[in-house]
């Protein structure tokens, strides 16, 4: 079975491959293929990818390309992982919204949209691409806005799912704090990709997060960036996505007094191609866990595991609603626990959601619909029209600022932009 | 025909007057009767309303009382205009907010759901009196916030409607506009009560919004507060309520340097009193329009005589969603065209509403399920949720400091907070 | 010798009753006169006071008046520390200025302009009995804020000295911290009341200022509010008021979030006055020390004590510039080490204040002047020009709705405002 | 007689040419050179030059230069008009402060001082070789921020002084508005460059103000971006500047919804551009004066005129103060009438200067000092000190995160931090 990987030259793929090799009774593959346009990144990355390989004494081979069309031919999954304008992009997105007193960062809010408009063109493309040359393979997306970029894929009629790494990341915690394994855990994870609840933690069935609550409160709330006696009030877990809503000027007031996520991560990113180009590295570096992915490649492993494999588990993945949450259109797509098999993703039932989430589930879905317009149809309006939607901005003279702004500052990402 | 006025001495009375004088062929009442807890306020306004009626040869006995049981005995329809608190805890709605940052209005925000925990209880114990004293009687309520309220009346049994003067406004406004006669406009009309937009605007049928967007558009956007590039863009007329979202950091700027609307309004309000005192003075002033009820009366006139004559023609109310907005519960309360008659209100059906509208209703209707938990089965942390779900605050630490100052300055209007 | 405090029903007066007790050997009293309009609060205090006294074995008797002009007579000295308003109007110093998203303080910024407004009529008055009926008596004002008070008192040819115990407590704190007696440090204390910075602290005369901070900077800057990397850069210590300055918007953030300190302290005197009524209540309570004035008896018993016995001894003081600070006009008010004697105040020499203290000082200073010509002449345009002189308002729109506002609530205060 | 004019590649320079032209009865030159490092610029604009001299007969050689030491060798006098970093940098002046919710401009708060820290080296270098090669030679500084460059200047011993348009605009049009020649007009202008008042307007020694803030208040306020309400109740013009202090937070809303300055000028510059390489023009185009240097040429043809002439008449320029405001610093730079001559500008006594203008300036000028000790020292750590020490900063934590920004944004003009 071969595995493709769009965007594999990315800092991340060490921590896939390195899932690939632990996890290789899971997951039998026969070939990985990174794909990327940038051939420096590749060469550096697919010899430190080919190095783990070795050392983990995995069989499949490992290829590059820098054409979409040859890394994805006869894939059974492709993987997509990619960044549309990088690092300097991203510090954009975190930095211009903060010029119009809104919160700045890549997934939501204003910042997230830019990244939508850069993304939803490229990923697809590729998915053509995909289709054509690896027909009836699933397209597995990493790539933020995990929401917004599904349902584009979905509605283009391409195999997809979408997949984030919150959800397994409280099951690990979770079952950390417990003193059990993770398989034990199931949660009541509810929403939309960034803007999830955890409103139950079941161990072997039983749902232990009043315990949880009591005796980890602080520590939970602290990684989750909210106050622990909102954390303990809800009786649920917000993720730490809530944060930009929940404590949006405080958030806000940090940032003007900090520098960018993107700047750490672009310095992180150097120190680790310097690391993976050194012939005499074979593993993981350390610095790695710092970069934000944790338990990526599990989370990933499972899913193209239970895809090939129709294993029917429950994973939590972003998907159609389809009445799931029926105060959401049909077509919406959210994040939810979902038995995937070789059918792909069907959520399970939901217990009615408060009005506390609904309210701002309901917003930023509508919101979202109005992103994969601008994106797809392109024009300032359109993008005003979202950011307008959106509850984190909702005023018309921002979302007129910001619009100005952001389609001058990602214009060279913009097909429908870009002839001025 | 009786009809009780609840609230009677409101300086508002003579407007509701000048309307039953003036529609008496519409509206056949032989008696009116006035309630009203400040028995100085009832005895001037009652003598002012009596010498309207004489003036216009109206036969209605006008009839006042400071008791509800009495006032309302036998009372086909009883109207709902009270104020709890008066213009002093309107100020207190108005100011408030803005300690912290917020906008400062007492029908929407932090201030509308401190005037929905005064008013409900002192509303569901008034409807109690109605049903058990009029039985069958019909319940309008004018009192703000009026979606909460009316949900707390139907919620509880009551057979009651909400109305408002927003829609009637514009059906005026626009007839004026077009030199025609206000039956041939019927509105596209869609939302929650001060969370409107009028999507069409049909003159004998045909739709004359885009041509009165052409011709008036600047007119027709000063009058709601808002940018002429934002309706044109929209196609649609969002009501003046619309801008404490749309231009709310601008609203507080604004608040912030100027006084509140409560303090102008008790300025009029004492002038208005001393007029209504004065035994020659028989006709509505003119100041009273300034107070803002514009068309009040040929609202309530045309929703009693529906009622009562079963006229099923359709009008602007307040009524049970009913899977009218497939979005929002069933038991939600929407603002839309309904058809009336001796049945109540049957919303007409609606085209499917845009996201760009559709995400800000859903999330104002989870509010204001909240803001009715809280304001009936009280406690600071009820309302720490309402404020939490409400999108104009939504901050854990806002949330957190207006529930605190709001219970503080609101203790002595609150059941369940009054015994400290 | 007698002496007089007026407001001598404020809870802080045991406070001071235990400094005379105590201290008794430096300042010989045969009189301690209690002054106040509330002759409730008076016979509490004044009886909690008498019992103090004949616990220690004070000789001096305890009188009580409500009439300023018997209750001076013949004083030696008149302490001022009362609050025209109370609580109640502190309470709104520090919340109304958050409605224009500026800091609510009482003795800075809109709250404290306030303040001077109320206070500064009233004492004047007092201080014109004080030199009918003990001509040649020093008047001591701890009253807020301090520094415009006594520059009112010192324009009208009263002989005043100002005083506040932030310095005291800085002295006391640092012997603490070295383990010395207080009277071996002096410091390098330099400003305005309320703002000061302590650019060098004398230890025998070495300064150990750099040592403090090396060994204590995070207990330092955690007393005084402000980040341990700013009071380590700035190699001085800003007072604790510093604060509304160097972190405004974050202060307002915390205002906006919690409850007033006047609501706090209005608790807290309650429980005082509770305590100081019980007949077997005759030492000061420890909750005192939570209210705010601490060491604030020692500051007033040694100036005292100087003023009457010529001591030329050297404490930090608000006195006349006179030169002291080249860059501020002689007649301004400041707050510096002064040799006090008979004869009053006279300032130690003090090096250049760098251009990072003084631009501050410069412009405070400013303000000073003409929130003390608004307090004498008063009208609403001179309120507004001292709000548009502060630093922490400075903006018209901001000035002008402030303005309007302050003058409303403080009406009942202001002489020049009441007849309307 | 030889005039060198460094930044002479500028958009502005054919505004100057003009009023070389037009006024060369005053002025007899025979040596125009234009110095600029932007050969292409040079080429284009000189071309202007020479075309623009001969339309008009003047005799004067027009040369171009892009070596300094070439350029000013023998030269009486340079015009400095350069811009170090072009509006890349002004742009990145009026943006990124409002990341920090700081006004953005170039010349005041965070702006200003980026400005200042990549100018004054650059023009001190210059200085250095006007010293070498036109020894005794004027300096006459336009470049931003006129009043710490000019300082920077005078600080190492150069001849120099500071122009700016502001007072000649203002004497022009009051001038406009009477309907008599400008020259019958002396204006009461005091302050810093960018920080100054009108005061006194006089027609042939008769103070007009009042009359024109009485017959022209709207227009004149609305030229300065002002209330009218403001301007009439200080019976004084504030310079346009003066915005960015009493309407900051308007200013941050507005610059927040809409393009900045830098992005429209680069756009004008590129039309001039064009023009001035079209062979066919030889005449200013209209389009300049939008430009924004409305009689600059006239106030720099009179000031080399005074200089060179010893006319010893009164002009507005910047200068030591040497006690001329005795609340400053004598070696601080100030902006006022002064009589110049051949041994430069003698400040004229000024009326005190009341505390609402007095504090801004004492405040401004502690910071330009600071601002000054950054540009030449460098460091992070002094960059925070003067923004900590700019009334529209002032907060440590805006500090910081500005200073970092700014110094990172900068990076590649600051000597000090350029070896990264």
């Amino acid at each position: 079975m071969k595995l493709a990987v769009v965007g594999g030259g990315s800092t991340y793929t060490p921590e896939l491959i390195d899932g690939f090799a632990r996890l290789r009774g899971e997951l039998p593959l026969s070939e990985i293929a990174l794909v990327d346009p940038d051939e420096r990144r590749l060469a550096t990355v697919g010899g430190m990818a080919r190095r783990m390989l070795a050392r983990a004494g995995h069989p499949a081979a490992l290829t590059t390309s820098n054409r979409v069309e040859d890394g994805v031919a006869g894939a059974a999954a492709v993987l997509l992982q990619l960044r549309v304008g990088g690092q300097a992009a991203r510090n954009v997105d975190e930095t211009l919204p903060l010029e119009c007193g809104c919160v700045g960062q890549e997934t939501t809010g204003a910042g997230g949209l830019a990244k939508a408009l850069r993304t939803v063109p490229v990923v697809l493309d590729i998915a053509e691409k995909v289709r054509a040359h690896a027909p009836g393979a699933w397209i597995v997306d990493f790539t933020n806005p995990v929401g917004i970029v599904t349902r584009a894929l979905l509605d283009a009629g391409h195999r997809a799912i979408g997949l984030c790494n919150v959800a397994i990341g409280f099951q690990r915690r979770f079952a950390a704090l417990l003193g059990v394994a993770p398989e034990r855990i199931a949660l009541g994870h509810v929403g939309l990709n960034h803007l999830t609840w955890e409103r139950s933690v079941l161990l072997d069935g039983v749902d232990v997060l009043p315990r949880l609550l009591d005796e980890h409160g602080e520590g939970i709330a602290e990684s989750v960036g909210l106050p622990v006696e909102l954390v303990r009030h809800l009786r649920a877990v917000p993720s730490y996505y809530l944060r930009y809503f929940y404590e949006h000027d405080r958030v806000v007031a940090e940032q003007r007094t900090s520098p960018s996520r993107a700047a750490e991560v672009a310095a992180m990113e150097s120190a680790l191609l310097e690391m993976y180009a050194d012939p005499a590295v074979d593993t993981k570096p350390d610095l790695l866990n710092k970069r934000g992915g944790a338990f990526y490649s599990e989370a990933a492993v499972a899913l193209v595991a239970s895809l090939m494999g129709d294993r029917r588990d429950v994973q939590v993945v972003n998907t159609r609603n389809n009445g799931t949450l029926p105060f959401l259109d049909d077509d919406a797509v959210i994040e939810v626990p979902a038995a995937v098999g070789a059918a792909g993703a069907v959520p399970l039932p939901v217990e009615p959601v408060e009005p506390l989430y609904r309210g701002l589930i309901a917003h930023v879905s509508a919101y979202e619909s109005l992103a994969l317009e601008a994106a797809l149809d392109g024009g300032e309006d359109r993008v005003r029209d979202a950011l307008l939607a959106h509850p984190l901005v909702g005023q018309a003279s921002l979302a007129d600022g910001l619009a100005a702004r952001l389609v001058e500052a990602n214009r060279a990402f913009l097909p429908w932009a870009v002839a001025r």
